[in-house]
């Protein structure tokens, strides 16, 4: 195994977030379940923005926020995600590459426009997600760059690739290629109604060897198990996957691995105000451990760090320097 | 003179922000003039926002937040200001809509990109614009609709019209018709770089009644008398116009008329995040005021509310319900 490029490789939906504050009047008027990521077709699309309030706009994407945090740690990353060559696309990889990730996936001249998400963020701070994939659709196996996957000594992956229809094709290519080279792969498992359209599928990745490490929430891991028990399910967690981490909120996060379970708890906050990137933020902090070597609950503590750096702000990316915020709290870079 | 549809009716460039923090260092890497508004050519554009960090969108133009803030404040009103049908054309017209603003204004077809300004907020919260104006361009005379302004109780104008070719044409156009209707005129002086361009013209707009309230910053003011003596700069703009507000950031404003000068004083606020839209959102509750018969001094408090809140935030427009915030304090609405 040679020496690696990158710390950290993320393949993911490239999605653009258009993000307005509404009650749990427009969630219901709109059919919307509150917390979860809906996929919507473009007139329904349409449909719920011509209803939305005034909105900011930001680059997401779940892997691409979780790269861009790795970045903000002080970390070598890249990231694979397909935008169409317009004006969007033109401010997602702007956005992006200003965060020190290498992305050079080629844009789509034509087909579909770039991905966006609508989000809804209520008064007490929880975002309910309704994306259109777009371009995202058009990610295709030959986007995968097989010398970059072989010098990344991490690779991360989204579940929400199995919803664009090649994407999962170019996910288990770069698996199978980072493997081949002696490197680790990562999958969150992204939203529990994303598991639920695809346990089965999920379950093989992580008892199949595909993948190395799983990130879940305490919905993921409940939907992924079918049960609401929270201790069976991570008896389950932990005989199908090499390592995992499930993160809870308020209440911190377990690191599952065949050594044990360590908790490490969340950081306190003043106020939530958007949890728009709670998960990808955590996922970042904690890749970055790894990738620094740091140990688990080290690692553990980091994503908690990033993750309530994100909920204190509006969007899915961090607006401070991560770096100086992991230094001010005593935690390596 | 009929009954008014619009309470305010403003015409200006339609321009898209892209926010970005950043330190000192780059402002004068770029050869920015701090707290200014340069204007820049496609090529600056593109060098500037390659050199800047991730950002965050919004809908911005300095006369389309003073609309954004007088529908927010619960009167009728239309925004007049020009953007290409594109993508981010499209998220412009959505988020002023939204914002309960009629807005008619046919897109241009061809020409130019939307008009983007390109703001870095340095840690003092002080923010530095660089605007490519794009299709603000190309807003002329016939994009006035004279039984629009006829019906609009006060038209409102930005100094900044008097950059882009043909926009002081539909700026003249709107005013005579106002005036032949019966209306009163209000022009915001927009910057004090603005104001050493077209100072004669400016004064010229006071001085033969094209205007019938003025808005100033402190640095407008003494731009436009070419004088660093506040109280001589106001002594001449109290001969000048029969109506002005002259805003002093943490002092509060001065509104100045044939009466008299009432001094009214700021909101006090923890802590300024960016600047960006301060002048903006206090005309929009200096005018809403005016419009509910309020008397100046209210008016000023209503200005003074309304620029306390968007400046700590980022970005120009709104956030909250300003509404609510002036019935919480006290404020008519």
């Amino acid at each position: 195994m040679s020496s690696a490029k990158y710390d950290v490789l993320g393949i993911g939906n490239a999605i653009f977030d258009v993000l307005v504050r509404a009650d749990e009047g427009f969630l219901s008027r709109h059919g919307m379940t509150k917390g979860g990521m809906a996929l919507i077709d473009e007139a329904r699309a349409a449909a719920i923005y011509q209803d939305m309030g005034p909105a900011t706009e930001m680059s997401g994407g779940s892997a691409a926020n979780t790269i861009v945090g790795v970045a903000n740690l002080g970390a070598r990353a890249a990231y694979v995600g397909k935008v169409r060559d317009d004006q969007i696309g033109r401010l997602y990889t702007h956005d992006i590459r200003a965060a020190g990730v290498a992305f050079e996936t080629r844009a789509a001249a034509d087909g579909p426009a770039t991905g966006c998400s609508y989000i809804v963020v209520t008064p007490d701070g929880e975002r309910t997600m309704n994306t259109y994939l777009g371009a995202a659709q058009e990610l295709m196996p030959a986007d995968i760059d097989p010398a970059q996957v072989a010098a990344s000594a991490l690779l991360y992956l989204e579940g929400y690739l199995w919803d664009p229809k090649n994407a999962k094709e170019a996910f288990v290519k770069a698996a199978r290629i980072a493997h081949g080279a002696g490197r680790q792969v990562a999958l969150t498992l992204s939203d529990s109604f994303c598991v639920d359209r695809y346990r089965g599928e999920f379950l093989d990745l992580m008892r199949n060897g595909t993948v190395d490490l799983v990130f879940a929430n305490e919905a993921e891991l409940h939907s992924l198990y079918q049960t609401s028990d929270f201790e069976t399910a991570l008896k389950q967690l932990r005989s199908d996957a090499r390592l995992a981490v499930v993160t809870r909120s308020e209440k911190g996060c377990v690191v599952v691995s065949k050594d044990g379970v360590i908790a490490v708890p969340a950081y306190p906050i003043e106020k939530i105000v958007d949890t728009t990137g709670a998960g990808d933020l955590f996922a970042a902090g904690f890749l970055f451990g790894l990738a620094r070597g740091a140990g688990y609950e080290k690692a553990g503590r980091l994503g908690a760090l990033a993750a309530a750096e994100v909920i204190q702000h509006i969007g899915a990316r961090p607006q401070v320097s991560l770096k100086e915020l992991a230094q001010q709290n005593g935690l390596p870079v």
